[in-house]
């Protein structure tokens, strides 16, 4: 089963709610933050970005390779890394876990550890949690709370024809070890909002055109993307396998950096100032009104599949 | 690795938050909604409840016995009950799960199936999910955000010596079916605030022993059971083992009732009117300085382990 049609599935059958500003099909799920009756114009109540990942043992890490430590890490990264993508803070997560009968104290201290560094890094209370072992892997599951940023809930629906499409980073060959250790750009989408509107945010887990494609269905608009533009990482040139470095960029999950729309005013100002420390802001490409992913390379545009593989081209 | 253990220490390892009012230990944590600074003489900004809870095969429910969509309806269940144990409102879910590859698709929807019934019984909006396939057993991780109730938040640890102990319900024997089928009480625990201050209240997850002892240590008292008093349900009778029925009520877990604490004024004016519709409040001890836990049975007071187990008694 793909993921995406459980979740088109599951949007289908959730009915309207007064508390849900976003449900199910975003990076996190918005609420209001409580049912008591504001004067609007006097509070201006911050909304509540909801999210939770699962981290499973064999799918989403290898328990010897990667060890107990990284995979807490990675449970409360990956989390935090969609609360980047709505521009928000993160403030307090839960945590559920399946241990395994083997070294179980041991393995819950060290995902522990792993999780409270990444707390700790931003700033996020760990307040409850369920532990059992079973005869089954291990299993982490974390629902992480945060408020919306300065400029409310970033959604991906936001992006227009026209709009540039930036990235945080150089893309690909996550595998080779970003995957387990990278920093969740939090700091980064906050940032950002200082400097220029964000018309939409996405948070790169399942491949840049994959991701790239999410963001436009949800937006109404296609994109184009430049295949000499793309930045692409070090890792992603390691990759020795039989895709090329541009096919790493575009396909590969988890790199965790940022894709995001602005107006291309605004665009050319972040590229031209790059206001990020410690990140060099990419021009990717562009929204158009024409629906679907596109990809220009030696003058020519073609259909691009979100899976970022582009062998037929050429 | 016994879960207690781990909270603890956990808990000795949570720092302050300012965002946190009640973190690891109690049914639910507590957040302060948002980080506005409110005056606090104009808005009474209702405190946020949160709850994990993970439910794992061949641990907490037979897949083939049990069927999809009972898993479901317990997964969304259990964390409800904790929200009801506080007092609470449930307001939203957020679902994990790791399928395993075998009628994945229709394993989903039956899952789907139970925590929609749940979750439109209890007008809570299920907002987002993390859906996955893997090689191991079904695991379900439900995280539920809810309301604090008219009397905020109610704690484990607002139990005084002489309080008055009661019980929603019958108890034991929950193996042979309540434990997949029971209501959580979330509408019993909202009705009782309106009729008594609620000075401290628990769900029956391990059992009623051990669920009062974890009630007295939050509270720094003791607690007296009247062996003659706890209500025993038809299924702990029906329990065809070497425990006795009492044995059962005391000892069995996930009966899901609610044991609270109360004033005794109150405590006898809930039990004359009994203004809960569809329960029978029943007194089943009460709340000692001297801490621990004893049963008081033919006139003798002994000590209660927190298994319920009473087979040294006589």
């Amino acid at each position: 089963m793909h993921e995406f049609d459980y979740i088109r599935w599951l949007r289908q059958r959730t009915p309207a709610h007064p508390r849900v500003v976003v449900g199910p099909g975003d990076d996190c799920a918005v609420l209001r933050p409580s049912a008591a009756p504001l004067p609007s114009t006097f509070l201006p109540a911050t909304p509540l970005l909801v999210k939770t990942d699962m981290l499973l043992e064999g799918c989403h890490f290898i328990l010897e390779q990667a060890g107990g430590r990284r995979v807490g890490r990675k449970a409360l990264a990956v989390n935090l890394s969609d609360i980047a993508a709505m521009g928000g803070r993160p403030v307090a997560a839960v945590v559920s876990v399946g241990l395994p009968r083997r070294n179980t104290q041991a393995l819950a201290e060290e995902l522990y550890a792993g999780m409270r560094e990444m707390a700790d890094a931003f700033d996020t209370a760990i307040v409850g949690g369920d532990t059992n072992a079973w005869d089954g892997g291990l299993v982490i599951s974390v629902a992480l709370l945060g408020d919306a940023g300065p400029q409310g809930p970033i959604l991906r629906s936001g992006a227009k024809p026209g709009d540039w499409l930036l990235v945080t980073g150089p893309l690909g060959g996550s595998l080779l070890g970003k995957h387990l250790d990278f920093t969740p750009r939090v700091r980064e989408a906050l940032q950002l909002q200082e400097h220029a509107p964000i018309h939409a945010m996405i948070d790169i887990s399942d491949g840049l055109a994959a991701d790239v494609h999410h963001l436009c269905e949800e937006s109404g608009c296609g994109a184009v993307l430049a295949a000499d533009r793309i930045p692409i990482s070090a890792a992603a040139r390691q990759m020795n396998d039989n895709r090329t470095p541009l096919e790493h960029a575009l396909g590969d999950g988890e790199d965790f950096e940022l894709a995001f729309a602005a107006a291309p005013d605004d665009g050319r100002r972040l590229l031209g100032r790059q206001p990020i420390p410690g990140v060099t802001l990419a021009w990717i490409g562009e929204c158009v009104a024409e629906p679907g992913l596109y990809l220009e390379e030696n003058g020519q545009r073609r259909p691009l599949p979100a899976t970022g593989y582009v062998h037929s081209f050429g």
